[in-house]
């Protein structure tokens, strides 16, 4: 199954975007998902990767509903087709054990 | 509306990747699209984004079907929503008449 | 200053890539950078861009020193030319409270 | 040895961003590279990883005395360290031909 991250770059006359990355978070959140939100990207835990477009076309149609016409948007997809619903934060938990054990 | 672009990286025992590659570059071709390949990504304008996720599916399955349990995939949307469908072969244009205008 | 992410994906025969990302995120910490691991990639706030360059060769090498031949790398830059060094703990921080204050 | 891409997002208030990506790829001329421009990226052949850094920096500043103060830049690295300098359009030929083979 998919973990998926999202990276939403609006291109507008602003430098910080932080209320616009608000709103794709918000649209995560009420699609039913437990978004993880780090310091460059969302990540979230799919279960199927046709929610990748469904979750693009909500998110930059809520953006475009702030006055938003161009996003640029980065989606990174870490999918193993032989497991089963993954938790994100096994994968953190993984490294930091690896990191401790040296 | 949207450019789109598909990095497939398998996580798989070769170096060489062109041959999934290509089974990616077969899909965006099935699904009647017009894809560009270039020396990263494979690039294609869609007509709207809930398509990302259906052909995320498609690619993924077909290389799960050559034997793939592990692939990451890099999505760049670009997303223009005060435009038309769009030619991506005009923005390297755009971009190459900027060079020689300087 | 930057704020920048890496994503280490090695060409490998194995499912299982965290021996790898935990490689990486040493390098980083040898480096005398503070790493934020993430479920998809590892975060650091750098004085230079310049910095990254180095930071991927290392990286790199130390892969290669563990048998990988092909390493693709995603790097995401997010740059504030008006601003000093920046806590990437800070940016969740604001998005934090941007989703409690609605 | 690597290929690199290079994707510059500029944070303005302009929905045409071409005129930076065209700065953005004279840098990389001026640096004595020969960039491919595609219509999401700018690919290059690079020598050696730390060369990365520098064209950041390089390319940030140009954007940065046009008046941009924040950049979001996505650098994809594909790196192979059993081979010597690569053709990123021998690597579309090899698809191209993959394409025509089936």
């Amino acid at each position: 199954m998919p973990v998926v991250s999202f990276k939403v770059v609006p291109i507008v006359g602003e430098k910080s975007v932080s209320k616009y990355v608000v709103e794709a978070v918000k649209v995560l959140k009420e699609e039913g998902l437990e978004p993880i939100v780090t310091p460059d990207t969302t990540v979230v835990s799919l279960e199927s990767l046709e929610k990748v477009g469904v979750l693009l076309e909500r998110i930059h149609e809520r953006l475009k509903g702030m006055g938003v016409d161009r996003i640029v948007t980065i989606v990174m997809v870490d999918d193993r087709r032989d497991k089963p619903l993954r938790d994100p934060l096994e994968m953190v938990k993984k490294v930091e054990e690896g990191l401790q054990g040296s």
